[in-house]
């Protein structure tokens, strides 16, 4: 029965080659027709927000963004019909995005202005990205997230702290310096904070009175010391990752244990004693 | 006599567990309520001092207030009563915060703008986040502490040096622009220096004759340099504390091989496998 | 043949001497004098676009530029002349520079407005920094490349995520804000959230909405998180550079003793003193 | 002859004890009371530039400096008497610093203004701060300039590339934007430039053009990437002087390469081959 394949089927098989494969040269080619595609649509969409080129070339504009959508559209249900778990797809995370991709379009026949929503299909590059693999690249963003990943806990720890602070000074750049200089609620004052802390500094609320200003000089102060401390946790994660590849090799496991690290030259386990396996 | 406890004794002690424990079903979920209503109650503080929902709203976020401030008010009576030293909670720092939580509403029947006050409640989310004790999340906020209470005394060492240059730096900037460009005094530019050298960078005051803007540029430049130290201490720090783990030191020599550099929380020598000193 | 050399040819080598040669002191003489031409060149062409000084010194500036740009075209010409392989200077970068640095002037004639493209010149300055060559700086510039090189490729990725990310949270405040705001379209917002995401905030476009200060609010938090993470790819390379030195590695094994551990550029064995094996 | 001293010699000597002693109560109480003075009257100078306070105080503040600056001229003059070498004192940074702190009141007979400058005596602070020498404070700002001082070279280097890019920015965004944005020259645009890099972002200046403001982005983007250049320069200075002393130690300098870092346990010069001293 495995062998003789109905044509449908022939069909079914190629169609997932040049849709999910990278390696034959077809299934690269549509990846980088692909890629050209998203990019070319995200820059329609933006376009469209802008009063003087939409004016000019609605039409055009309106033509190019249907026929991408369409042939999005076709891509969308070939990748169903293609994989052999197409339920599994369609409530994979790339799986939803390949549809918001094509939704709002279809959605702005009824809401005209729901095809701005189309942006959404920026969040397409980030597969491609990962299907195109060029393994050098593959491998940093590896490390990139391992580091992030690693250093996520203790930075959600540093933010909550921060912004019970932002809680506390807020309150009391409110009471200090009042509705007639622009903080005119604690919800305000505490965007004020976040935005003085962060070192972003817009100016469109600053302090008026001296005794304002010079909390504010304190808080920037603080926000100048606890800039710090992120980007300590990030590099500490990077730097360990880095330099656990110098003296120290991860090669060896220990099989009583399970514990990673050892010398290059181990022959027992530093933590509980049983030999290693000789690399 | 220990044996018969009055009733009263046995209400104390079953307070106590649910206010003070966390292990009880009962005593977690008091917790969790408790998290909830500051929540909602700081919230509720921050929406009254927005115009437009105090106009609508007013008596609503009242009532709500005040049936928080109740609530928190028997709490911190049955904190003293079940504790077995309540002088020593009432004095300590989450006492105090217990207190300040629940006194502005109690003013505010005197002064009427002092129920913002209540504000200080946000302080109670520290003392939840220690008792809700996730183990993993316990150890990161350790070792934040750690890293940055190591680093505190050559941070401050460093803002000293900071806070001296912004002094002079003012000084001069009030000489070359003067008060026409809004360096109205020596403290206002010396809140300017602070603004540009943690490069908030407001724009409310900004140097406007050339040789301001020139010396602005070099504070600019310097400031973008400076803003290293902070950092490169706390990494530091956080390097240190993270590859402690990993370090090799000489302190351990094996009696058995004589091999004198092994992991610093090595327990068995890499070498021969003997057990080594326990440093 | 090689013996009797033309006037011409011992002229092209004296010339070589001192435009190519750094170590005689005729070469280094000049080197000095082009770098002070090059300087003075550069601050010429600044002043001329300050409207005062132009209206005032039009005649002066314009003589003066001619000049320079006249000794510079010779400078051009005599290096073509005195270099072995001209054609390979010609299209080299510095050539193209050396190049560059003359053109607009002659294209001024034609064109008035050109001459300010001179300002390409104070690209030469990279070439003179070379060229001086202290050993020490020259050391330092080569570790900063390396570091920077070494990083490039994990910033590169970084940079094409935060950029992915600056498209949707740009059309998020797009459809938040809306036009009154200042955020007029999608490539708008993306610069506002570009120019907040890197924490340089000018303020000409801020949010107005209490729901787009909020995600703005958010922007900042995650902007001052993710700052980090560039610091942290370039100080883990730096880190690893300058402990590569102090690292410790098990790939040297003394012959006498057996010991394992030793610094990565030692030499001798710590233990017994024998010379270890080279690499 | 020597144990004869005159009276006056007396004098001297115990003047000495107390202006240059830390040791003896006297003398550290001295340095307290000068640490407050100075405070003192840098605070006086600064409220003497707040327009409503001078108003109102001017004939206070004129008393008290006045008298703190003669304070300081007999200081000054006990100094010079009681050092054995008063040249040498006289022209040292701190000598020169306790002339020019009682030099403008002085000038300020004559021309008016001239009292503000005054407050260089906040320089002060600097030899106060070495002379209450803390122990722990003083071995932390050893570390911190060694670790500034380490990174130097490598900081200036990348100031100098930063520069060049900042003149070539400036003005390319002066052709951009033109005169009409607020670019009104090149030094204009460099100022324009800084703010940006250093991400400070006044906002005084902001380009107007869709091309000025891509532009604009990619400066951003960029001097995202490089902030964290300066940090990763003192950050590994920073981690290498405390990494240092984790594993190897600095106690052992070998007497014929000088080499100073070896293993805590190394008997053999890692370098050289020579025995090391025991320790």
């Amino acid at each position: 029965m495995k062998k003789t394949k109905s044509k449908y089927e022939v069909f079914r098989e190629q169609i997932k080659i040049i849709l999910y494969g990278t390696n034959t040269i077809l299934g690269r080619m549509f990846d980088l027709v692909l890629l050209g595609l998203i990019l070319l649509s995200v820059i329609l969409i933006m376009m469209e927000t802008v009063q003087g080129i939409n004016q000019k070339y609605h039409y055009q504009l309106f033509i190019c963004e249907w026929v991408i959508t369409i042939f999005f559209t076709i891509e969308y249900i070939l990748r169903i019909i293609s994989i052999q778990k197409p339920v599994k797809y369609v409530f994979s995370f790339y799986g939803i995005i390949d549809l918001l991709a094509v939704l709002p379009m279809y959605l702005s026949i009824f809401f005209p202005g729901a095809s701005i929503l189309s942006i959404i299909r920026a969040l397409r590059f980030f597969r491609l990205f990962k299907i195109l693999h060029i393994p050098q690249i593959s491998h940093q963003s590896v490390q990139l997230r391992e580091a992030i990943e690693a250093s996520k806990e203790k930075i959600l720890v540093f933010i909550y702290f921060v912004l019970i602070s932002t809680i506390i000074i807020g309150s009391i750049m409110y009471l200090v310096e009042g509705r007639s200089s622009g903080f005119t609620s604690i919800p305000m004052s505490i965007y004020w904070t976040i935005v003085t802390l962060t070192t972003v500094g817009y100016g469109d609320i600053s302090p008026q009175t001296p005794l304002g200003q010079f909390i504010a000089a304190l808080v920037m102060i603080l926000g100048y010391g606890i800039i710090a401390v992120p980007t300590g946790i990030v590099t500490a994660e990077f730097a360990k990752s880095s330099l656990r590849n110098n003296a120290v090799s991860t090669k060896k496991t220990c099989k009583n244990c399970n514990s990673q690290v050892h010398f290059d030259s181990a022959k027992y386990c530093y933590e509980c004693g049983t030999e290693l396996p000789n690399n």
